[in-house]
């Protein structure tokens, strides 16, 4: 049965079968609608908005671009979006202040910039001088050619220059940066063009390499940070360093390493060489930050908190001993605080929350969390200490997101339902299944609002979850798995302990959140949106975390995921130098909150720890 | 007996008595003449200019410091010139053309031109921030104290910051070298501001340590280049990095590990800590420069024999591994074609030839030479590849110029006499001695035109000498000095192949000079002086050079002396940034001629090669 479908600009109404999508009608009438992700669901580009006819329900496709004001205000994508009756839409109306649309969710970059990544491959011959009186030299033949003014070039390049000159005819391929030279290459390899986004978390670093003139991302790889050994957290670090005077270069050679393994397994995985890596844009806290650097950072954490630096930084690749090209740039984006790092400003930027007219809240979870709350008014910032246990860390059976990882629990009367990463066998519990564990415990009465497994209302469970509470000595424990439950080869449990670790963290970011408010005058009804950012963020159950108090009483629509917005403002910055400057006056003009020194922070951070009362 | 001394200008007449100097009876009654040097000959402020009254001949200092133009003129150094009979002198007249004054000369740059070095060091008291809301880090607080702009600092002075602004109650010395943040030390050191100038020749280095705010010189040092052990000259060395690809940086670090000995001793003479060396200025032939950088010559030995880079460098001295401060500058002078390098462009700088209104030459005697011609309208330049004989290399009995070396040699009836450096027992014979005794032998008869010991003629000689001229099997030689003679503990030859090193040597050299008079369109009579430069350069007897026919036939009166040129244009350029911006002036300036490829090279080269007939 045909049905009919009116599309505006230009009133063309087309006799489409019922169930095919909009896009998939549009297209077969001819009737352009841009597509830039090919209609899987993962940008805004076919958006479109209902003029007449029901809006269908969201998709989770439509949830997660389009966000909570765009799908009330009736757009859908029209990928996903099937039509079964009447309707008139209009084709990609442009985004408005209301339909506030973060850069953030996605798989990357490509199509939502300009490419501008500050690398430019130039393919010239260069003519050698023959006439001996002649006074000249390699590097000014080479500057004539690609029409630049003399500038300094590093002497690892000027050693490449002469046989580069003279092998090939001639013909080389120079790299600049800006007015730098970073690359001579003999013969034409203007299509090897690629960079590196890192994002160093205190639990996670996270390593993209992208093709440098589409933005494309070619492979991606997460690792636990090896310096976690050490200090799981930015003040056992800090004091670590403070141990013994070798320990600085320990935590700057691990980090580096690691690094150096990414970019070894990137490469491989991608068939990219090395040398065509030109540009590394790095994020991450402040200590980690200057850890990279092999940077003392004890005064960071020492009141006043002072950074040894803030400015953007751009270093040559060697001094890092990173083995991308050696000349490559390594880009540190800004610092706003000891506690607020360049990972905030990167989830600034990728947020665009300073370009929100409404108040908005962003916040990057992790175990040094940040919390952004403002619009294109003011813009605050403060950071949100949750330590490593929504990373999996530093509770009994927890684990990274990783396959076997719990990641999402059922609590009901038949007793303790999981799934698990890659539906494999239960090895451990992750950040995501630790919440909604949670969050079922409290709802079933196992766990009281001061966080307290209650043995004394066992009796009152029903039998399926009562024999899984128990006391084992001093300590209370929940039995989550049995041996042989969903595949696990041991029991796996949460313990009183593991409870604590999660009311800390999310005490951390809950306080952060309230303490913003306050600072900013802003009660929650004002509060637009909130953006949970961080690998975490983006697996964690949005019911889940307003059950535990993790995050403000919002209704749930206006809560939504961001994917890991410091790891894409990285990639932002990489594939484009305005980005890059974008952020640093983002860092210029967000305003630092100390959570310490706030007169009230303690009360808040109190209040924060025990979980909403149902 | 009281003499009347009458002072222009202000026409003070004094009575003297009789064997005062003009300085000291000036100064006795309160006439102010600037003595820069104390006094001691070494300088030319305290010059006067006859009026009245009987000129005294010319004391050595005369020559040395005022030149044979200043001379003829009436010139003389006040503190030299003793009062013997009524006379008139002007004070310090202005140096105009016809007093051409070469920096060259005398013990180093202190005095002779304004400081000003580009270090600057900046003491001040940083405050650190106290409140923890304050946006502020490290950096921002110490650029603030010294009131500079953000500037990119690198890492390794990050690193050196938490701790130095919160040792000695904030107070720190920042050192900047023009807009660079170069160092930062706690305390104030202000007083502690050096620098190096260095001189790396392809057979000696010389190395001085210079004092940057009063520009004294405190120590030098000179050795043997270490990477002559694989090659005497330039193109043996060029073969030798050619002949393996680790050998270039085998020579790299030879000459690094030189200078950081050298380094070693100057501290270590002098009491200064290597830290406190800011600023280093090198100068050297295009290939020492380019071998310096790890960069392969090996195209700067072949047609068109084309330089890698020809403009200044200036990069940290951590990049060479120079012990001295890690973000110490290190300026390379500009260099101006393969064959005529750093070193020419800083004799051009020394002798201010670029200035002068009539054509002078200036000759750099070493193993890789240089021969320079013109005034200030053009300037040209040559190469002068006279080998390492002349510093005593590749001879029997050859050294360079250290104690025991046979420094000066006079051939007559009686014999062959010898004057000894140190007056030492004989070990060798340097050059200027090679020169005087070839110059001897030649008026003896020994030698002929073409250079050949001619046994023939040994007949005809004094009984002295007869039995000193002698063939060994093939080869002919002239016994210099018989063990136990001199001190020697062994016979000293020179030897027919010796002869003929010398010939190439001297050759190389007056073929340059001649040849650059050619393009140049300039007669011997329009040569208004003739500068010899260089270590031998000072000490080889003009009466010899022009016997043997090492410079043209000039008025002995139109050569002079200028010392160590190349070394001392390094000192100008490390206590004077505007010196060193001349030096790129004058690199742009000097027009390079190339001797090889000129058509009439060959011919002038095989008639330089022989002497002149007597």
């Amino acid at each position: 049965m045909a049905i009919a479908l009116r599309i505006l600009p230009g009133d063309r109404t087309l006799e489409v079968p019922s169930g095919t999508t909009i896009l998939r009608a549009a297209h077969a009438a001819g009737v352009d609608i841009t597509a830039t992700c090919g209609g899987r669901g993962r940008c805004t580009s076919c958006r479109v908005k209902f003029i007449e006819g029901a809006v269908p329900p969201p998709t989770i496709m439509d949830e997660l671009q389009l966000g909570g004001d765009l799908v009330r205000d009736g757009y859908r994508l029209s990928c996903q979006c099937r039509v079964t009756e009447p309707i008139t839409v209009e084709l990609a109306p442009p985004l408005d202040e209301r339909a506030f649309q973060i850069l953030g969710a996605g798989a990357g970059v490509a199509g939502r910039i300009p490419i501008e990544s500050g690398v430019v491959k130039h393919v010239v011959k260069v003519a050698l001088p023959r006439e001996e009186h002649h006074q000249t030299s390699d590097l000014e033949q080479l500057l004539e050619a690609i029409g630049r003014a003399p500038a300094d070039v590093h002497p690892d390049l000027l050693r490449q220059l002469p046989a580069a000159l003279r092998e090939s005819e001639g013909e080389v391929t120079v790299t600049t940066f800006g007015s730098t030279v970073i690359g001579v290459e003999r013969g034409d390899t203007a299509l090897m063009k690629f960079g590196l986004a890192v994002d160093i978390g205190t639990t996670s670093v996270v390593t993209s390499l992208i093709e440098l003139e589409s933005g494309e991302q070619l492979a991606s790889v997460s690792s636990l940070n090896p310096q976690a050994v050490f200090g799981g957290d930015l003040m056992s670090r800090i004091a670590f360093v403070q141990f013994n005077p070798g320990n600085l270069r320990k935590l700057q050679t691990r980090i580096i390493g690691l690094l150096n393994r990414h970019i070894e397994q990137l490469t491989r995985e991608s068939g990219v060489l090395a040398k065509w890596i030109y540009k590394v844009v790095v994020v991450g806290n402040t200590c980690m930050h200057h850890l990279l650097l092999g940077i003392d950072p004890s005064y960071v954490g020492l009141a006043p908190y002072a950074p040894v630096l803030r400015h953007p930084l751009v270093i040559p690749a060697r001094e890092l001993h990173l083995t991308v090209a050696s000349e490559a740039r390594v880009c540190l984006l800004p610092i706003v605080a000891g506690f607020v790092g360049a990972d905030a400003v990167a989830v600034a930027l990728a947020t665009r929350i300073h370009e929100s007219a409404a108040v908005r809240a962003a916040v990057d979870i992790g175990t040094n969390g940040e919390v952004l709350l403002g619009s294109r008014e003011r813009l605050w910032a403060c950071s949100a200490p949750a330590g490593p246990a929504l990373e999996g860390a530093q509770i009994r059976h927890g684990m990274r997101g990783a396959a076997g990882a719990i990641d999402r629990v059922w609590v009901d009367g038949d007793g303790i339902h999981v799934h698990t990463i890659g539906e494999a066998a239960a090895q451990g519990i992750c950040g995501s299944g630790l919440i909604d564990l949670i969050a079922g415990l409290l709802d079933a009465g196992v766990i009281d609002w001061t966080g307290l497994i209650d043995l004394d209302r066992r009796a009152a469970l029903p039998p399926a979850l009562r024999d899984r509470v128990r006391q084992v000595g001093d300590a209370r424990e929940v039995v989550l798995l049995r041996s042989g439950e969903a595949g696990a080869t041991r029991e796996i449990v949460l313990t009183q302990e593991d409870v604590r670790q999660v009311q800390l963290a999310k005490g951390a970011i809950a306080s952060g959140i309230a303490l913003l408010q306050q600072v900013a005058g802003v009660g929650s009804e004002r509060v637009a949106e909130l953006m949970l950012a961080g690998g975490f963020g983006n697996y964690v159950s949005i019911q889940s975390a307003l059950r535990i108090g993790l995050v403000p009483p919002l209704p749930a629509e206006k809560i939504r995921y961001v994917g890991n917005a410091a790891s894409l403002g990285a990639q932002l910055c990489l594939v484009s130098e305005p980005e890059r400057a974008r952020a640093e006056r983002i860092a210029r003009s967000i305003e630092h909150v100390s959570l310490a020194a706030h007169p009230q922070f303690q009360d808040i951070f109190v209040d924060c720890m025990n979980f909403p009362r149902g």
